[in-house]
């Protein structure tokens, strides 16, 4: 399977980093957008990582914590390198093409990213249109955080070709890719997936089943659930609840500094997905209350100046 | 309360850890051991530790990586402060005091600290002997990891001053110190107990609530638990969901690697407390499984050269 061109579907925030790092390592990159409007808010973020992947470039010829592994292997870092790699940048930032037309976009693709909203609807919708465009032996994966590809398999009228490709955000300086196959998916197009992603230099990690959250938010949720049910049954504060992790493991965050990142509202939400959350006497119920009142005090983490802890204005 | 005298009940690993560290920081600190062939075994223990203390403040000297917190504050390391401290290390080793004799060991203490072994009545039958020796004044502290000071308190005699003080191995390089009362420890207990541990330079967690766990282990083990998940229903490789974590999450270590430092007997027995253990069928059924294959295998963690990873023969 011989990827070259790579078509993008969605210009939003990992949308816009998976075309920007796919152009930046050689590939010819579609980013297809629904509507004129969609490509004006795709275009500032597309600035935005072509500014930003030029800084990054300057930041590491002096200094080897600015290192973006996305960018090259470490021990080719010279000051030199890094100069000439900004060439990679200027080409990806020149050629990539924005479009809301679905031949343009799809006639040709060997490789279709599709990073569109959560929505089950919107996805299937396009899915179902996007068969129509699309070449035989053309590979779809889909970036969905939350849905699952057997949802969708059916309606890309293509299962054995279909599969999931999860990037985390900030894709030139995390370069985790979960690659996750279906039970209909075929060999070919899972390798071929692996090996995409490791040509956009990222580290594909091999989920060889469906499974919602991938590997990460499999750990992720029931961990930070563990440190939220300490909290909310009073049993200590997040600070030693994080002191407790940090030292005891060598980790660099705590459960709550965690939460922080992710925002509490995105934990609130998925809170409540869990029916005893509705049941204030469970400790489910416990924990989404107490979120509650920090998300309507406005503490709804880091982005926002304060969350469990405090951080000093940008 | 001021606490000059320690006791420490029990010269095992923890036990002559703790007695070591306190007599290190300045304490009056006797062992009581129930047998004297527990003081044959009990002074090999104190000979390592002594050797240990001394070797650690020379490579502290030149090694930054070396410095253990426990020791002395980071800004007061100098090479001359790390010889000085050996003064404190050749006094503890030669003041620690050795009996089997329950009001030598217990007829003045300020602060017991319990370290006997992890038996509902071993333990009850040492208090309830504990109460005919013990000044009224004097605080009970429990190590245990695995019991619950509110199974103990009626047998000590005095609720309102007996809660838990669990230290982690090697307690002068990794200084956590959960403090956790259970709903009847007063207050002055808990708060000469936190500023006991303070004083012997560990870092003391407030646990306000009786914990089965404590802290730490209340999250290591549903993480664990969702990483074996994710093994077991063959989603991915150990070494996937660790790249997974460690990428993630920054983490230095992830879930597998942590496990073979626990050793896989020790998650064994944690799994097949879990009454679903015994349905194959169930996840925690294949999970002990699973893990009952390597145990057979003899792959059991770090200390056997093997577990999910393996090691290099020391």
């Amino acid at each position: 399977m011989d990827i070259k061109k790579v078509t993008v579907a969605g210009g939003g925030v990992l949308g816009s980093q998976i075309a920007f790092q796919s152009a930046y390592s050689g590939y010819d990159v579609t980013i297809w957008l629904r509507t004129e409007a969609s490509i004006g808010r795709c275009q500032p973020k597309l600035d935005y990582l072509h500014a930003t992947y030029l800084k990054t470039l300057d930041a590491m010829k002096q200094n080897p914590a600015a290192y973006a592994y996305g960018l090259m292997p470490r021990e080719d870092v010279t000051p030199q390198s890094c100069e000439d790699a900004k060439a990679k940048v200027e080409a990806a930032y020149k050629g990539i093409r924005l479009t809301t037309d679905w031949d343009e976009a799809f006639g040709d693709a060997d490789l279709v990213i599709e990073a569109v909203a959560e929505s089950v609807q919107q996805k299937i919708d396009f899915y179902t249109e996007l068969a129509k465009h699309l070449p035989e032996r053309t590979i779809i994966d889909t970036n969905s955080s939350t849905l699952l590809p057997s949802q969708f398999a059916e309606a890309t009228g293509r299962p054995e070709k279909f599969l999931a490709l999860h990037f985390a955000n900030e894709i030139w300086s995390h370069p985790t890719a979960e690659v996750m196959r279906h039970a209909g998916t075929g060999d070919e197009a899972f390798e071929a997936t692996i090996a995409f992603a490791a040509s956009i230099r990222m580290i594909p990690l091999r989920v060889n089943k469906e499974q919602p959250g991938y590997l990460l938010n499999s750990m992720l949720v029931p961990f930070l659930n563990s440190a939220e049910a300490l909290w909310a049954n009073e049993v200590a504060t997040p600070e030693d609840i994080d002191r407790a992790w940090t030292l005891g493991t060598g980790a660099p965050a705590g459960p709550f500094r965690i939460l922080d990142i992710v925002g509490l509202t995105t934990a609130y939400n998925i809170g409540i997905m869990d029916p005893r959350s509705k049941d204030p006497n469970t400790v489910q119920g416990k924990i989404t209350a107490k979120l509650k009142e920090k998300i309507d005090r406005g503490e709804l983490g880091l982005n926002a100046g304060k969350g469990f802890y405090e951080y000093p204005k940008q």
